[in-house]
């Protein structure tokens, strides 16, 4: 028997935080020999053609964007518009967008170029950063899917003025788990600046987006490919999307579903890990000013979701988490500000009376 | 405006080459918490279950598996054999087995480990080295798909004792193709074992399978996403992928088109870049005692597809091949035994001669 080795390679990209940084996506795609844009139809009825005599697929953005029919359709738009490898697909639009059209580039002739510009406050902290792209199966969210590292990515915080609040709220969930990773310094800014971020002020947004972009790239570089650090990235999320499957995809939005995972996850913290009780009242304080739920009760409430968010149906949602094994879901959980744990089995009691 | 940079890794295996090879899937997959099986039915037929007690999920192999709708079946199977990230799926078969279970593994999850096993002449030669992976979309061949490396790769050559007559001469015209482009030493090899090769001499196809490998295996590493360099393992196929297109593809087997193509392919560099005489001699010479066509002709009579391989149908297969820009179809030739050149323009008039 004989054997023959075979060795590779890696890959770097910027991530432009600003007002006004989608404008450098004309520069950034010049060298390209060709253009394609995927785009949410409410960032062009909202911002006009987005790239100049660049073909653009619009699509309407959401989770039912999601699927294998969906994917077929990005992929011979890039072969009816002749995009060659040496071509670049953008995408602008929020996570969903971003999502579909980056596995699109990641498998358009096994590869292209994917310049990601997201447009929610929820995309450009968190989606449009790391290389994470998917679809949805039958079987599950998110469960197809690749790491396809962008060729850059423009947060365009002007972009954000635009945003509703429903939207806007959502993308603070998911600020607020950063800034807790992030550590004390991170945390402090987004507590010090949330008032602002919830008016929209263009300095504060663009603030916060960069740090929390810092953050997320410090983790991302140390493990690209989620093999086992960059899992800290998941605070809050075993119980997000037990939430978000027990009230049906969709009903729930993924940073709103975000935030009360992030309260649950504090108090798992203090009563199974040692974290503070002053941890977890900041957890909640920062929720409440941003206008998120900070509990399920309060969930349960807002979205009209009693009988779907029973304790019942979230264990259920639990045990079928795809981050862990069935029947043993497993918790990210801050121990401190910036000491995230990973792999958290929690007690039945404990969860039961959680999920009270 | 702030930029934060992010950087990446690699990733390196080993391909298994001999008699027996394949019994190493047990071993190679000991440390993996699930395995499952993609097979042609096929092989499961010749060589009974493959992997004790893994789920196989039989299919029949053939361009017609390798859709979006083959891809989701094949997901939907990790999905319901509960293949975590830790797993491994290992693909039985010819080139659309491990084509599509690759690009399955690769989308899992965002990708898990695939061990490739392949199960014809041609797939060990070239297809599973390399981690090229694809389905076909309505705008095209192999349109869609990624570059995953296999976790390792079986070449068992026993499993090629049964593949049947045209099955071993399709591999052959890859087999010729490569030690080409492998040299003198390469070359030389192949032609003394040819006749052996013939017949399913098992030390032979041991022998020859390793040099194809290392030369496949040494290109591959240089340019492992085919950005330059790696393209000189298309000799012949500008041409071969014309013949498929216009006969209709699953007409003409893919290493007999690749055949003819190299007989085009020597013929065209010697007329325009060079090449000896005594190189096309020597490339029909093998192909001849291989049993495959070496000419155009040869194959029109062979297949009875006077009219489909016309020379128009094949110079409107030329324009369109996905490798080039449309309209200026790039060649690549060999100048020498070990010698080759990429992105080569020929003159109307010796591409219409040549069709002829």
């Amino acid at each position: 028997m004989n054997s023959v080795s075979i060795s590779l390679e890696g890959h770097a990209y910027e991530v432009l935080v600003g007002a006004g940084a989608s404008a450098s996506a004309g520069d950034l795609t010049a060298g390209r020999d060709r253009v394609a844009v995927l785009a949410d139809q409410r960032v062009v009825a909202l911002h006009g053609p987005l790239l100049k005599a660049a073909p653009t697929l619009e699509v309407l953005a959401g989770e039912s964007l999601k699927t294998l029919e969906g994917l077929g359709r990005v992929l011979e738009f890039c072969a009816t518009s002749g995009l060659s490898r040496g071509s670049v697909l953008a995408a602008y639009g929020g996570g969903t967008v971003g999502d579909l059209g980056g596995l699109a580039a990641a498998l358009y002739k096994r590869g292209i170029a994917v310049l990601q510009v997201p447009t929610t406050l929820l995309a450009q902290v968190d989606a449009s950063v790391g290389g994470k792209t998917a679809i949805n199966l039958a079987s599950g969210k998110n469960l197809a899917g690749s790491f396809h590292h962008p060729a850059a990515v423009l947060c365009d915080t002007r972009l954000l003025e635009t945003l509703d609040d429903a939207e806007l709220r959502s993308g603070l969930g998911e600020v607020i788990k950063t800034a807790i990773i992030g550590g004390e310094e991170a945390l402090e800014l987004v507590e010090r600046r949330l008032d602002r971020l919830c008016q929209r002020d263009p300095a504060a947004l663009a603030e916060v987006v960069e740090v929390c972009v810092r953050v997320k790239a410090r983790i991302v570089a140390a493990d690209p490919e989620e093999r086992g650090s960059r899992r800290v990235l998941n605070l809050g999320h075993t119980f997000a999307h037990a939430i978000e499957l027990a009230a049906g995809f969709g009903r729930v939005p993924h940073g709103v579903a975000v935030a009360v995972g992030l309260s649950l996850a504090a108090r798992a913290a203090e009563r199974s890990s040692g974290a503070p009780a002053a941890l977890t009242a900041r957890t909640l304080r920062a929720l409440d000013r941003a206008g998120l739920p900070s509990s399920l009760a309060d969930l349960r409430e807002a979205y009209s979701l009693q009988g779907e968010l029973s304790p019942q149906a979230l264990l259920h949602g639990l045990r079928h988490d795809k981050k862990g094994v069935v029947g043993a879901p497993e918790f990210v959980l801050a121990r401190r500000e910036g000491d995230v744990i990973m792999g958290v089995h929690l007690d039945e009691n404990l969860l039961t009376d959680l999920l009270g």
